[in-house]
């Protein structure tokens, strides 16, 4: 069965986003009154799998060898059917 | 009240996707059978709004003004109420 896989990585509080602040400055100067900005990125990835459990398994993987830096990264799954 | 919007930016269809290509390339290289990867931006933004359709609103008009580019970019907004 295929299944959807999206691995959201973000950086672990205490780390410095960059671009997430400039996003902040840029939208405070645009008017708009925002507290916090946080940058992640999202892997979209169609994976073969058994189950939904297995495909889980396969992302969170996926994550650990090659996504994410377990230095600075955390990472969130979740897996849907592939219509 | 305090609400955080989810604003996920992503490339149209069509467009070349390099980064998701080459996780591609490199989950295979590693062994895995992926059949598509894309990858996608997340702004996670705290904002002060009256109500959640109010938040939705301005995080639309921030997405327009400056985090996605009509030309090439397709975004999807949710919000959830901050703790």
């Amino acid at each position: 069965m295929k299944y959807r896989a999206k691995i959201e990585v973000s950086l672990k509080p205490g780390h410095t986003d960059p671009e997430g602040n400039t996003t902040q400055r840029l939208l405070k100067e645009l008017g708009y009154s925002v507290d916090a900005v946080n940058v992640s990125k999202t892997y979209n990835i169609q994976i073969e799998a058994t189950t939904a459990k297995d495909a889980k398994a396969k992302a969170e993987e996926m994550a650990k060898r090659l996504l994410a830096n377990p230095t600075k990264d955390n990472y969130t799954i979740t897996i849907e059917e592939q219509k």
